[in-house]
This record gives C-alpha cells, structure tokens and sequence, in this order.
C-alpha cells in the first residue's frame, strides 16, 4: 500500500431524507437534479458513484434502522424498536438489557380522559417534572430511570431482573380516552412484570405530577397541566459490540436527533453535541461543518454525520424548503472536502420524496471520494446519475466494509 | 402519498423463457434484439429497466422456482418439488403435508416390462381411467387423490398421517424395464410406509386399468392401453402463507401451464383460466389478452401473468417461432400498456436460449412501467440495454418489495 493510506480518516456524511422522486412540478427531474449542487456534483465527478439500498431493494427503512446497517449492523437484530435509541440519545446510560420507552407528558381530567395528549406542547419545567419522577426510585424492585426530552417528550428506561420488552402501549394515541392499561404481549411472566410496574408508574406520575408547582403555575395561566406520563415503543437496550472494537477506529457521531445520537451512544461512539442544531430547516450549519472540521482535526479515525433538514422538508411536502436546504448543505460538504486525507462517503439514508411525505424504499446516490477511487463518468450527484456509476447498487451493509478496505484497515479474508 | 397513489394496481407479466443469448445467425444479436417489439420498447423508454436474477447470479432457475422467488417466497423453502404444484395446477385441492406426484399413464405388456412410457399419447379417456382409479379410497389408511392432467399426464395425492416424501420415482425413465420398486431414501418409518403405499397403488392400478372399457376399446383399435401409472417426483406440499395475508393484495394469476396455476393456487391466488390457452407457440393470445383486460377491471390488486410460448421455442432451438412468438407478444403488452393505474412490471422467468435449448443463468431484462419511477436512459427492451438501466441488478426476491413500495402498501422498518 501507498504511503497515502496511513491514517487515512473516514467520513461517512448521511444526508437524512435527502433522496426523492420525480415530480412534475420539475418537470420529472428530482430536488437533488434540481438543486444546486456545485460541491456535490464535483465529488460525483471526482469518485466513485453508486446507488445504495440502506436494507435491502424496496424495504422502507427509518432513519434509525438505515443507520444501523449502514455503521454495519443487522438491524433485524439490533433494532429493537425506537426507545433504546431515543433514551440513548437524551443522554440516559442505557445498558444491555433495560427496557426503554418513547414517553409523553399529557394531560388528564379529573375523570382519567386524556385531554391533551402533548400537554399543551409543554416546553418549560420538563426537567423539573422529570426529576419529580425520578424520586420514585423504584417498583417491584425495578429502578426507574425518566428523562425529559425536547418539548412534550421524554423517555422511561427500566432497570432490573425479569423484565421484557413485549408490552403494549399506554399512549392510546387519540385523545378522549382514557390511558390503555399495558398489558403483556406474549403472556410471559416478565412481560406481566413489566406491564404491572409501568401500570403502577404511570398513575404514581399522576399523583406526583397534578399538584407539581410546575404544573400549578401552568394551571394559573390557563395551560394544561403535564400532569400525567404516557410510555410507547417499548424496547430492549440491544447489546451491540461497540464501534471502536468492531472496526478499530476511533469514532465521533456529529448528528442533530436524539435518535441518531442514540445511535452513536448505543455503539459507544463519542457525541458531539453542537450549538444551534435543531434538526430542522433552520439548523444552524454553519456550527454543523466548524464541528466537523475541528472533529476531523482531532484524532478521531471516523466521523459519523446526519444532517436531518432534508428529511423535514421531504415529510412535510414542502419542495422549496427541500431544494434550499439541498443547496445549502451543499456548502458544508464543500467545507468537509477541505479535509485532507480523508476517504469520504457522500449519501442519503433514505428517500423521504415530496409526493411521499413520508420514507419510501427507493435506492439513494452515493458517492466515495478519495485517493485510489475507481473514478467513473459520473459528474453529477443524484439518484438517476448515481445509476450509471462504477459501484453499480452496492446495500447499506457493505458501506463500512468498503471504507475499511479503502481505509486499509481490514484483514484479508484467505491467503 | 399523493391521490394518484391511491388503489394502484401491481401487474407483474412473466414472458416465460424469452431472454436469450447473443446469436451467430443474428450477428451477435439477441432474439428480444431483433424481433420487432414497440410496446415493449416504449415500455423500455418509459420505464426504469434493471436486470433481474430470478435467484441468483448463475444459477439455472426452473419456471417454477423463478416465479415462487418473484412472488417473494424462498423457493429453497417452498419448493418441494414439481408435483404439488401440478398437483395444486390441475385442480387437485390440496392440503400442507400432502405427499404430491407427477404421474404418466403407461403401457406394460404380460411380463410387466413397460413398452409405452406414455401410453401411446393417450388424449381420451383418460378422466374415465382416473376416476377408476379413485375407486381405491385408500390403502394402509392413506387417502388416494388421482387426477388426470393433459394427454398422458395426471397427478396423484396422498394423504394421510406418517408420510413422507423422501421416496424414489416408479418411472424408470427408459422403456424395457419394468417399474421400479419405490424405496425410502431415508430409511424412514414415513418414508418407507410412503413407498409401501406407492408399490400397492402401482399394481392396484394396473389390475384396475388392464380390462378398463377406455383400454378394451384402445386394444380394439391397436392403440398402446393406458394400464397402469407410474410416480414420480414426490414432493409435501408446502404451507406457504397466502399471498393475500403476506401481502394484502387480492390476486389473481392467469397463467396457461399447470405447473404456474399451481404457484398461484398454493399461494391462494385466484386462477383465472383462459379458453384456447396451450402453453405453446399455437396460444390464443387474443384470448389471453382479453382476460386481462377483463380481470384488471375486477377489484384485484395484483395480477400475476405468464405466457408459455417462448420457452417451448427456446427448448425446441427454434428461432423463427421464438422471434415471431415475442412479437405476437409484444401486441399483448400494448394491450395491457392501456390499463389505467397499473405498475406493470415486464420480465421473463429465466432464459431458455436457442442456443442451449434449456434454461440457462443468465440475468433477465426487467422493465417497471407506472407512476413516480425513475425514469433512465433506456429506450429497448432487450438483455443488453437492460444492463444500462436504473435499477442496475435486482433479484427476483427484490421484485415484490419494489411494486409494494410503488404502490404504497410497504410499512416503514423503523422510524
């Protein structure tokens, strides 16, 4: 190998939702063919071009799940649902084994009807109202650990023997009714237990939180009270092998969503938190890409980044919206390719396409630029050039297989 | 998803054998590349295009494995061999667990020695023979299904407790001998009681057969007797999960061969049947293209379609039929191009080239017709453009995950 290879970094940059479809306001072109994209399109013609299905062809994949294969990991084993990656994300320690929920603070009646599910979109005092929580240490002998979230969210990890995650939800999802009481979805004596210690939470967080002062003042001023807990999406902290171990590289996740910071967490990648990101179309991306060059700067061998603006955009049909962000993430990836000795993969972890509002199973453009790259003819960075480039249709799976290789860090497979 | 997503149909039309190899008498050139084919093309131009392993890469797919794995079932799974399809083909309803065979009507003379593997082509008579057969209701507590199927053809199910399909066939595949004793592969308890059920049935039947009116009259006319059957290709019948359930689609499969109507009723498919239909070049394909027409404006979701014909030209190495059969084809697909709110997907089985008279490995073209696909660069359906195409090299277990999320009805893997 080229002296060029020693420690060469890696950086696998995952423009969320960023893939769509044609549209005939575009008169059949996409918002990336649309787009300018002069930064984008100079890696397409400096790489290696591809499309990549995150799962496999045609399976629609979430963020979290797209993720998880393309870091190298079987989501069929390592997704157990969206808690773990959530709680994780927070900042709650998760360990293999607890059983972890997406919670919301709601809002109920004297009668027990959920009359708010968001509890008038509560943003303040959260904290507070987690910490109240908190003070049940435990039931059952099961340790409770809550966390409060962004907004009305939060997250309920439970610790301890003979729990499991096959229970139902207590979130009925419509308000008018009353908390669904969860009960064990595949009869075992551990799901029993887990049912009885989240039925006896969540009305102990009605006792603890209708006369909270933080709810009191909310009451005063005429807001409904977060005066109950709700938990959803049960799982299972999956036991995944670290990062570090697995590949040997030291890693960083720059990304914007607890979900994806989860992610980084739960393969114990450092987080690297940054000021002004919110996830949205009005995240701060200039602090995105001085994050990721001081990162790259440290001694990190691998940078995970998920820039989620895209995806917003994708979800709520707003094509304006998408083709700005498009152009302006263009120029962190102009910025990211001033760093030097670095293979960097450029692609999308799914299509979240205008005319879908929603995630499809289409496969998304990636492109590699580095020294040794198979440069194809491909000169432009989207879903319908990246067709006709030199990795033909390669999975999520195999990206950290190609980089490892790339990167020359991987073992050969023989003699 | 927008309105036009809204009660999309999924065609998936299956030209049976048509890929081929490149030709010497035909510089080079493919029959799909020379035989006039405007609908295809237009389809071709308008479409994304891919080539599609039925399997995977290399391996010989049968019609019945290739379309088993288009529907998105494991044919390593499900199929246990031919007879319970033609078996499930020919009208037979049968059940998961039902041992299946493919049997012939034979001729053996006084000694036992078959002279007539096919009993001299019989085509009359033979429902009357089979209903003879049937008259033995069972043997050892094993219920006898015997079925006539087309000319010297039938089928024939057991059922019962304590079989198995692990037997060897009664056809000795070369006149001169007699019947095989049937034996155990296995060594089974099962197996062995399946060959001892077999080994009565056999020389039952002939005692049946030997003096039936249908073989009198045949003698009378110096035509070789249909006198006794002889099994073959033992195979469980599969408890494939119904299309419908895994899928939500009601289906309908319209198909000439028993061997594809048997795919599509073990998958709980709707069999549509088509007068005048033969499976060979001679097919009333008039017919065959009125039915689709007529069943894509019933309230199926999904209608799978295979058209025999080319196969049987490629098997025979005859080129001329197999040009001038794609081309009466081709006028199908303009007829199915005029279905409104359709994803139509156009592909072949596998390819049984001229040259080889046989299914070969080859990848097959695929073309995806419909609303919202991704548009590529190729304008002609036909193995070579194929390859340029925007879905690059999907399998035939990719298929049925694509039209799903096509048509809207893929859920999302994670969040």
């Amino acid at each position: 190998m080229g002296d060029n290879m020693i420690g060469m970094k890696g950086i696998i940059m995952i423009v969320d939702g960023m893939a769509d479809r044609p549209l005939k306001e575009l008169e059949g072109k996409t918002p990336l063919e649309t787009a300018q994209t002069p930064n984008m399109d100079r890696m397409a013609k400096t790489g290696i071009n591809g499309i990549m299905d995150p799962i496999k062809p045609g399976i629609r994949a979430g963020s979290d799940t797209s993720h998880i294969s393309i870091l190298g990991y079987d989501p069929y084993e390592v997704y157990t649902g969206r808690g773990p990656f959530e709680a994780a994300g927070v900042g709650v320690e998760v360990k293999p084994g607890d059983i972890a929920f997406r919670c919301n603070f709601s809002t109920i009646d004297e009668k027990g009807i959920i009359i708010d599910r968001r509890a008038g979109r509560i943003r303040e005092g959260t904290k507070k109202l987690a910490n109240a929580i908190n003070s049940i240490s435990s039931i059952n002998g099961v340790e409770i650990i809550f966390m409060e979230s962004t907004g009305h969210r939060a997250v309920l990890v439970l610790r301890g023997e003979g729990l499991s995650d096959k229970v139902t939800d207590a979130d009925p999802k419509y308000e008018g009714n009353p908390p669904k009481e969860v009960v064990a979805l595949d009869g075992s004596k551990e799901a029993e237990n887990t049912a009885n210690v989240l039925n006896q939470l969540i009305w102990k967080s009605y006792n603890i939180l209708k006369e909270h002062p933080v709810n009191l003042l909310r009451i005063e001023k005429d807001l409904n009270p977060a005066n109950i807990i709700l938990p959803r999406g049960a799982g299972a902290v999956p036991d995944a092998e670290p990062f570090e171990s697995k590949y040997g590289l030291k890693s960083a996740c720059i990304a914007e969503t607890g979900l994806i910071k989860g992610i980084g967490k739960i393969v114990a990648m450092d987080i690297i938190d940054v000021d002004g990101a919110t996830g949205g179309v009005d995240t701060n991306l200039e602090n995105i890409a001085n994050s990721i060059i001081e990162t790259a700067a440290m001694d990190y061998d691998f940078l995970l980044i998920n820039i989620d603006g895209a995806d917003e955009a994708g979800h709520d049909g707003n094509l304006k919206e998408k083709l700005n962000f498009i152009s302006k993430v263009d120029k962190v990836v102009g910025r990211i390719l001033e760093i030097n000795n670095t293979y960097l993969i450029l692609t999308a972890d799914h299509s979240t396409p205008i005319s879908a509002m929603d995630h499809t199973g289409d496969p998304v453009p990636l492109v590699i630029n580095g020294p040794d790259v198979l440069v194809d003819r491909v000169d432009k960075f989207n879903e319908r050039s990246a067709t006709l480039g030199g990795l033909c249709r390669i999975r999520g799976s195999d990206i950290m297989n190609i980089l490892m290789d790339l990167m020359n860090r991987s073992s050969k497979f023989g003699a």
